[in-house]
């Protein structure tokens, strides 16, 4: 997707797509983005970070949907009815948030490969319409495979650099004024929510056509 | 509202509407429900309630929006621009969260009334575009006298019975699982915030035909 233009009209403004693997609107946005941003003409650039550090620095030892009963509970009824609304396969997860540290390791490493997309997707259906583990290896190697990724690759998320980048990544979110997922920039401008993937998009393909 | 019918398919369900005058978000439905209920031949019932109260129901001493910074910064943000593309008139507000208890209470009293909707917008109006207080009497009085209400009506909000009333309907949000504003209910279906005022009226339409 990094090399779509818009038909001469300029470059168009990337969409930074900010997301984590336990997040349940996460998972929404996973879903549609590279179709949506296909329409519009907007590049996607991918952005795994995780949520718990995030959420540890605003005092919340965990997800507000575990902490907040009554959001939680609105949350689960809603996910349902938004799957159901965008065609998309839905099984509330037994264990919930998932740990996705090696999802999204491996998301880093193929934050700029062509693969990218649907390993996303395949991880997310993992999580909430299988309702299986996204932390497994085997499981991760089945879906590495089947895309064809490169050998090697499942051993690399485990090396060391992997890990800083995915902690920095995480840093960098937290200094952006990121408090939840799915979050979308565009430049300095910051859209939070399934709900504002649309908005952000728009705004990404006005402000290539600005730029042109 | 209340006589709407939906073309002979059928009583159409209608959409319960929880809101607060101090919340943001409330504005945007309070500026729109009205005419997207007509659109779908739904009956608004207007539920205002505290959202303090609930709030602190939750362990929060303050709007969320107060409570974390991050949030909050974003909330403006967003609000501005939600505003531009409804075309709704914004002045990010000096004091936030602003009391709106006599507001509240008058809203009470007119929510039969067919002048209930004209006199919301005017108060959302005058926390939100005009940036003024709406806990105040001449204000309200203003409001009331230029929508022709009833002589009568300013004194009876200050009555206890009217008091109580408000903090009932405050306990029964809470009892329903109300966590934030504005909240919809279409029967025993829970839709939160102004993104979800669409997919409530639609419920509302379907349920509404499936009954006929």
């Amino acid at each position: 997707m990094n090399d779509v233009s818009s038909g001469g009209r300029g470059t168009p403004a990337g969409i930074e797509f900010w997301f984590e693997f336990a997040s349940t609107y996460s998972y929404l946005s996973v879903m549609r983005i590279e179709d949506a941003a296909q329409r519009h003409g907007v590049p996607v650039i991918w952005k795994p970070f995780l949520l718990g550090p995030v959420f540890k620095a605003l005092g919340m030892d965990n997800s507000p949907f575990v902490l907040q009963k009554e959001k939680g509970d609105y949350m689960w009824r809603d996910m349902s009815r938004q799957c159901s609304k965008h065609g998309l396969p839905w099984v509330r997860p037994s264990v919930f948030p998932r740990v996705g540290l090696l999802a999204l390791r491996l998301a880093l490493l193929g934050a700029e490969e062509a693969w990218m997309g649907a390993f996303c997707r395949r991880v997310m259906q993992l999580n909430f319409a299988q309702d299986r583990d996204i932390n497994d290896e085997a499981a991760m190697r089945g879906i590495l495979d089947e895309l064809g990724v490169p050998a090697g690759t499942l051993a690399r998320a485990a090396d060391a650099p992997v890990k800083a980048r995915l902690r920095e990544q995480t840093d960098e979110a937290r200094r952006r004024g990121v408090f939840g997922a799915p979050t979308f920039f565009v430049g300095t401008e910051m859209f939070w929510g399934d709900d504002r993937l649309d908005d952000a998009l728009r705004f990404a393909a006005a402000a290539g056509r600005e730029g042109a």
